[in-house]
């Protein structure tokens, strides 16, 4: 039986990350109007949601800034200009991947800037680029979390040692990501029960970025919220690359601390996620992702499949079984 | 840690049910034609699915035959014209619900029927119109489950009575349905705990039903199998009434028995459900199916307002709040 499984009280250390700007960025190369995050801002102000991820602080020699939209980059200024002074609860969060981010230029310090918390996103052949750039970020001044990729076929050795090589960093929270969509329940127990002996060990948090190949993604999140794990990444309407993440609206139903709202996140949805989808961005469970998810495969095939807009899913089984 | 929980063993008593025109039937009112029907049972004999519901057995005094589909009343006749003597290891379903059946003449004795399995589906006030019909289903030579609906705002102590009531019966299987979809793993594991305590006092198996209202249909179906329940129901493409059910597909991917395979599952759901779902079926998750899971309500609101193509989501939220 979970902490949390009364479903009835609940615990005040959880904390909500939006991330539609940044995982839904990737699937409409983050081209948001300003009135569609300005809302979401607004939304998540309301919902009590805890952090929002405005997209990446991604280098501009590696990408084009005129090849994707300004949340690729988030400039201070272009967040500065839908926070304002950011007088609210809610705390304002970028991505910087290790090997495509100028971390030490485009991040300046904190006292400067309306972000406070840069989240690091690694694989686990680059945990000592992550650690430089979880250094720079905590030395000026700000929140840092980890994001370990694409765990689900790794080593159980590598990944005990990457957490023990986090711990020993100025990181605040390491992640557990399901990039493959591949993982079941009982796999995010045992893997909440290796975070949560280096979280404990080293006195960090741990949280949780799920996708949805399975339909998995809300489940896999609550799953890990009885096993301890505190920051729960999710997405209105689940937008996400490829079968998209744990939709927020499902979450804010399950969480009962009174501070959560699910009507903003619904009032947002009927004016904006719906309009979008419409609009013929596309993302959301389909076969392409479930059969990814469950071979632990890169969706990159899928997200062609899709792209494509192919309909032969029994041929599309054949060649990615042929990956294997 | 579930008993399944390894993901590389299996358990051989668990069964797979197919509801796909059963659930999915109250979705088109079982105007399937006879080539998805046929081919549905080819995929599900392919699959290696154990059981297949081939829709209800309605009273043709209370339900008008030129209203439905043949499937609404699942004539004898009609099922042998798809499965022949069904030399195959797949068995064959039907449901009856308490009070809508005219079971002392609509079901004949086993050896002259094509049906192997019949699922009486009753609420708790009407157990004992439950026990008659499965005793009658008994004496004829049917094996039998028993399907109690909408427990989910029902006393616990009530529950208990029924199972125990149940367990004295000659049914064989004892079902788990989340008709609301409103309940969480942690619930449904709690609930196989009573319903597992009865089944090991009076020699029965435990199975289950979920919808996708909070998109666990899936991972309650897993969570259940961990907790030792054997008799798992989905459909293709999730099809079922509002929000769907467990996806065969999901399921299958999941289990690892061997005699399962997903390859006939995916062609089929290419054949026929992608063209079904463009012709206009409306089925499957969406934020009004959410909201009345969440507030553990009947989806009958949901599903009439996804039939008048409303797309005033926050609008309906206020409705069916007030409806508490």
């Amino acid at each position: 039986m979970k902490n949390i499984a009364d479903l009835m009280n609940y615990r005040e250390s959880v904390k909500v990350i939006d991330a539609t700007l940044r995982d839904g960025g990737l699937v409409n190369d983050f081209y948001f109007t300003d009135e569609f995050v300005r809302d979401l801002y607004m939304a998540n102000v309301k919902a009590g949601v805890d952090y929002m991820e405005f997209g990446y602080k991604a280098s501009k020699e590696l990408f084009d800034v005129n090849k994707f939209g300004k949340w690729k980059f988030c400039n201070d200024d272009d967040i500065r200009k839908i926070v304002g002074d950011n007088n609210t609860d809610l705390k304002i969060a970028v991505m910087a991947d290790v090997g495509r981010c100028d971390y030490k230029n485009d991040i300046i310090s904190r006292e400067d800037s309306p972000i406070d918390l840069i989240r690091v996103a690694t694989y686990l052949n680059t945990i000592p680029g992550a650690i430089d750039m979880i250094e720079d970020a905590a030395n000026k001044g700000y929140e840092v979390s980890c994001n370990i990729m694409a765990i689900s076929n790794s080593q159980e050795a590598d990944l005990r040692t990457a957490l023990d090589m986090l711990g020993q960093s100025p990181v605040d929270v390491f992640y557990i990501v399901d990039s493959f969509g591949s993982l079941y329940p009982e796999q995010i127990e045992r893997l909440a029960g290796i975070y949560m002996e280096f979280a404990t060990k080293y006195n960090k948090k741990v949280g949780i970025h799920a996708h949805n190949n399975q339909q998995l993604a809300f489940a896999n999140t609550i799953e890990a919220v009885g096993d301890g794990v505190d920051w729960l990444d999710a997405t209105y309407s689940q937008m996400g690359r490829g079968a998209g993440n744990c939709a927020m609206e499902t979450l804010l139903g399950f969480l009962r601390n009174p501070k959560y709202n699910i009507y903003p996140v619904i009032q947002f949805i009927e004016k904006h996620m719906v309009p979008l989808k419409k609009s013929g961005v596309v993302w959301g469970y389909d076969l392409q992702y479930l059969m990814t998810g469950l071979l632990n495969q890169h969706p990159r095939t899928a997200i062609q499949f899709t792209k494509e807009g192919r309909e032969d899913y029994s041929e599309f089984y054949k060649e990615v079984m042929a990956h294997e």
